[in-house]
């Protein structure tokens, strides 16, 4: 086998990749990454039963073959820093190492057994529907970062898809505060839900701004999620379990409407954080009162932290505890320049949202302060 | 007590005055730092008894007093994100606390007795030199690198100063490696070494170019040193102990004299040490053959990896082996364009050093591979 390929092709086919590979392997192959050369393009695979990964990018191919390398990480590591901006790869037939050459530095990487890697499955053929790479990428953005870190409950280190008709909604949630966000699909499709593991969607989407008005095509089957898109096919199992009825968690009215501004707003916690940040709870206390609101937090032992910010704001004022990172984590991803705040009373949640989208829904439960 | 003055000061003296508060304080005060002000001044203070600094900074001052904050940390974490320019701070008579205000935002801290904050002690008069800031700071940056990390020898764990007529010179070592370097001083001054620990020295001459050419006066006591400079005063305990002879570390003649370019040598090294960097002893080999360096790591599995750059070789062609950070330390702390390796043989230490500049030498050990 022998073939060159870009530098930058595969630094970027690596950053997605690496995500599949796993880190503590339960068989070492797991650790590592399938290449194989043929027909003018190179295929990199890599699958750690959650997640299963196959990237494709142009390679110049003088002869064909495939090897498993049994590091991902390294490979990674070194393809980053060769100092040409090509890289030739060359293997012997039955050897055991891969050659990778690159101006004057070279590398030999230890091979595995092609037939111990376990390929990433092509998706059987099940429920399918489109939608642009941009709309999924914002939806992800805007939703995972909600679910629960902790394992405890497996369901909720998931976020859930949900087709109805020609609209998909995602939503995360770690019980405490939930986000929620929609967009319309190009077509109608069959209704589904399904939940995916947060993990595999981070960093799912890239940021290649000349590649976000193509389409990505998700593909659901029993266990299995599978998202292609340009070169890339993305397969991960789904979560079993029951994902509660998110909609019953979503205030139906309110009694308090809030406007602020965005930045201003995000700066105010930032720096009253700095005082809660070492408590339980890294509680935030919010007065609404006349025109602004008195944003504060207190730590017996260092002291407290105010700062005052303008709202609009109607209906009843009250005041109404959160932890900190709820709020500062919703505010990264609000694109617009004001936030709007709904809340009933100090025990009930609140939600934040853009004015003028209906589409994104978060709701944060008080700290009974 | 109320006064003003500007985030930028204070933030640029937090900076430095932060090495000094204590992270794990015998008694709480140490956490904490002192505050004093009057005519037209801000004094602050900190002392973990192994550092004591004090600084000045401008400030308005509306009522003089003084008062202890019972968290450093907190206090430079608020003042560095205040939404204002300037910084009003105020307390009662006989309270337990100190308001800092701007903008909008207001931190109330809680303090402490100011009679139990221990004052940063002013130097006795001693033996005394002054240095350029710029050239004191290229000497420390030069050297303590090469300091030991671990405690269990504390005198490696410093630098050696060492004054003999009008010459500083700043030694570190590790025992497997060592940094030498040099300064003409402006005038003769009595003989006097002592050793400074490292952990004073790291960033203690910051990098303000405007100030580069002001003069440092460095006083020495039996126990403690003191560097005075700008607005700013820095008290050092010494470390007791034999600094050993570290003229017998460096080679008296070499027999293998190479030049390398410094960039392109770095770049070899980080390459190469990719691969050793699980390796006990990160061991990476160095060819020295014919008009270039080969230099290469190996882990049994994982694989190699190889770089090969150019030299000016003279004299015997030999190969040896080294810790690899041993190496890329100094390529990080050598200015010249080119870098000059003199060597004996594979188990003698090698020398590394800047063509035309004597006042610097770096001796790495080779690692037995």
């Amino acid at each position: 086998m022998k073939f060159s390929c870009y530098k930058d092709d595969l630094n970027e086919a690596m950053q997605l990749l690496i995500k599949a590979v796993a880190v503590k392997p339960m068989t070492p192959v797991l650790a590592g990454i399938y290449l194989k050369a043929e027909n003018s393009a190179l295929e990199l695979q890599a699958n750690n039963f959650s997640t299963g990964i196959i990237i494709r990018i142009p390679a110049s191919v003088e002869s064909s073959g495939e090897v498993v390398v049994n590091s991902g990480k390294r490979f990674q590591d070194f393809v980053r820093i060769m100092p040409d901006e090509t890289v030739t790869f060359s293997n012997e037939e039955g050897g055991n190492s891969l050659v990778i050459k690159s101006g004057g530095a070279s590398v030999e990487l230890m091979t595995m057994e092609v037939s111990d890697f376990p390929k990433v499955k092509t998706p059987e053929t099940a429920r399918t529907f489109k939608i642009l790479k941009r709309e999924l990428g914002d939806l992800i953005r805007k939703t995972v970062f909600a679910a629960a870190k902790d394992e405890s409950r497996p369901v909720f280190t998931g976020a859930l898809f949900e087709v109805k008709g020609d609209k998909l909604s995602i939503v995360a949630t770690n019980t405490h505060r939930l986000a929620f966000a929609s967009k319309k699909l190009p077509e109608n499709y069959t209704d589904v839900s399904f939940v995916v593991p947060a993990e595999a969607l981070r960093g799912l989407i890239t940021n290649n701004p000349s590649a976000a008005e193509n389409y990505v095509t998700v593909n659901c089957s029993l266990r299995y999620v599978t998202f292609t898109f340009d070169n890339v096919f993305v397969n991960s199992r789904l979560i079993e379990g029951l994902f509660p009825p998110y909609d019953k968690v979503i205030p139906e009215s309110t009694v308090t409407h809030v406007r602020v501004d965005t930045a201003e707003f995000k700066q105010a916690i930032d720096f009253v954080a700095l005082m809660s940040k070492d408590d339980e709870y890294n509680t935030v206390k919010f007065v609404f009162e006349g025109d602004g609101i008195a944003i504060s937090a207190n730590a017996s032992e260092f002291g407290n932290a105010d700062r005052k910010i303008a709202a609009e704001i109607e209906g009843e004022r009250l005041s109404i505890s959160f932890n900190a990172d709820y709020i500062a984590d919703v505010l990264r991803v609000i694109d617009t320049k004001q936030t709007k705040i709904d809340l009933n009373d100090k025990f009930s949640p609140a939600t934040f949202t853009e004015p003028g989208n209906d589409d994104f829904i978060y709701v944060a439960t008080p700290v009974r302060a």
